[in-house]
């Protein structure tokens, strides 16, 4: 039996918690005969590496600040390795590249393309436990690159689908509860959740997981156990499994709050003229989340969308040419909103779920600015002063 | 024309420095149309890196520590590549694996091997300038290696060999001094020294340059100029030049502070075991300084030797096994020696010199522990006690 184990930042912010670590990964030898583990940087050291960057300039050499970055990870690991091998385990520590994590892409924002295990396998193998550096891959021209947010556990999930492996993640929350208990304190973990409920969630703001891992355990079938160091044994298993009739129309509550939401006014009415601004959007890496259009008086049209706080530059970069280009436009940026979404694969099934919520929001006085929908969630985008009553009436009305 | 520069840790502690650097280096492309940059870790970072790696245990896995302490030359290149592409000069940052060079022999004291210089040759032909982590290397198996001491400049005077390139080492101090001058504050700069005197120099304790890199130096014929940020043009130059007949009898002097000194007395007279107390020593890759054997009463022997304190827990370690094995003999270990020598390419050819320094001691009540000389030199181990004062009588005497 594998198992691919990953330990967040937080988990190895010091010494003394990254021997706590070291101690599960020895246990863990108990269970799994074959362990790699998978490793962030200390603490908040990626955040301190990126400011030197940015105290340097504000549009740093992306590829210089991949190779940055990187070396946070590589801390962790060799600090780790020396604590394994002190402790009488053979373990050997392996930098994205030399755990053969092929990526493309742009820099600070790759892909992984392939992964080639050799190494990995023949260090397995010698009887080493395997310790990769998270979040970081090399790509063709044979530079160093990184994956972006939540790279890490894309590293975890990758290797467990290529080497067969289940992954267990370790995180500071102790599994994956229906809505954010630092909101809303009497929210319930969940003992189980599907690949496209957890998805959604993750996509809708739970900070949790980064949907493209999730995406990568569907597709490979891997299965995912969400925990802590503290509570390992009470996590929250990620897989495949059938709804029962009986089971609730909400499986959980997604909170977004670092979005920016930017309104544009009086856009000539172009389809070209769009298209440019989502496709500069697009080019500049930011994700954008809501789009919401609508036609204003005098030929022209409103649009407004959201987008993560931490792509503030890149969208202020992209909207500053905008607005040079077409002089008549105005822009209104507000970086207060809150998206919350509602989620349930039982969604697909039952119909006027919508209705139900918007009857609940107009009963508290709770006045919605964007909504959106998918297949299994709904998404409100409120002001941010809404945001603990609107949670907490979803919350009970839904029993999450 | 090329040139490799290479900067050392206190040149970049900070992001203030560092730009002083990028504008020396901008400077420098006036004077030389290829670049190539060799930086070393920020101030301390190497020293923080082994103090967390020796927080978790006292003798930490070697492998893992070269990980460790190579992601501080990383930090560095690719902070300085982001400031040098943000200045619009077209860099590249290289860890020592992409630079090519290729290491072998025990981890944290690796030596060069080869240096395959593509990459590097293919990104000067592209019009960058090309910044190489100093220090480190990889070896056969693909594991990242670092280069001991002294290893940055290894590094650049390797590439500047392979390059054909002058190399110029930027320092704390604005050149060679006959005397530290921290020591002996009336002490003269050369404005040039031949590579055997400088390499007398440095082995003897002159804390500028590693013997070694000197050595790689004298054998490819490169040119070496040692200076400052500050003063850049009163550097000092080391390369090959002929000795004048009115040349001064002595060019330096050498003082090596952080000396450990030894002495096992009543050990069995065998050659045997002393032997393979030397033979430990090796293999723990402790460099023994100064050797002393003398006989003792009853069959037995002394011996003194001295090492550099940063060996101390080697030294310890190979002493705690040795006593176990040979429980007649005593061991006595003076940490607090320092060792004054005097160097000259011209004693060579000039005799009469120790009797003239002896003349001096004895004049100036100064006791001598420990003798040696070489072809260009005399060593002397004192009392701590009295190191400033040797220094002032033989620098005052020699005129240096």
């Amino acid at each position: 039996m594998r198992a691919v184990l990953k330990f967040g930042g937080s988990s190895v912010q010091n010494l003394d918690l990254m021997k706590e670590v070291a101690q599960t990964i020895i246990e863990k030898k108990n269970t799994y005969n074959e362990l790699v583990v998978v490793l962030s940087a200390m603490g908040k050291t990626t955040n301190s590496l990126i400011k030197m960057a940015k105290d340097i300039t504000k549009y740093p050499n992306k590829r210089d600040v991949d190779l940055l970055i990187s070396t946070g990870e590589v801390v962790s690991i060799a600090l780790l390795s020396i604590m394994l091998n002190d402790m009488g385990y053979k373990s050997i520590a392996l930098t994205g590249e030399k755990a053969g994590i092929l990526t493309k892409g742009t820099h600070t924002k790759n892909k992984i393309s392939s992964i080639d295990t050799r190494r990995v396998e023949a260090h397995i193998q010698a009887g080493n436990i395997v310790i990769v550096a998270g979040f970081q891959g090399f790509n063709e021209a044979g530079e160093v690159t990184t994956l972006g947010r939540g790279g890490s556990d894309t590293t975890a999930i990758a290797l467990a689908a290529k080497l067969g492996a289940i992954c267990e993640i370790y995180t500071d929350v102790s599994g994956i509860y229906g809505v954010d208990p630092r909101i809303y304190p009497d929210a319930q973990k969940l003992t189980q959740i599907d690949y496209e409920e957890m998805k959604e969630m993750a996509f809708l703001g739970a900070n949790i997981m980064e949907p493209r891992s999730i995406d990568i355990a569907q597709n490979y079938g891997v299965t995912v156990y969400v925990t802590s160091l503290k509570n390992p044994l009470e996590g929250t298993y990620i897989k495949e499994y059938k709804q029962n009739m009986e089971d609730k129309k909400i499986t959980g509550i997604a909170v977004t709050e670092k979005v920016v939401m930017v309104s544009i006014r009086r856009i000539p009415y172009s389809t070209k003229i769009t298209a440019e601004l989502f496709k500069d959007l697009a080019l500049n890496e930011v994700n954008i989340d809501v789009i919401n259009q609508n036609p204003s008086v005098g030929g022209t049209i409103n649009i407004a969308f959201t987008a993560h706080a931490d792509d503030l530059d890149a969208v202020n970069e992209v909207l500053d040419k905008f607005e040079a280009k077409n002089p008549t436009i105005q822009v209104l940026k507000v970086n207060e909103v809150v998206k919350v979404s509602i989620v349930g694969s039982a969604m697909r099934s039952q119909s006027g779920i919508a209705a139900e919520v918007f009857e609940l929001f107009a009963e508290n006085d709770l006045e919605v600015k964007l909504v959106t929908t998918s297949e299994i969630s709904i998404s409100y985008t409120f002001d941010n002063k809404y945001k603990n009553k609107v949670v907490e009436v979803l919350a009970k009305h839904f029993n999450v």
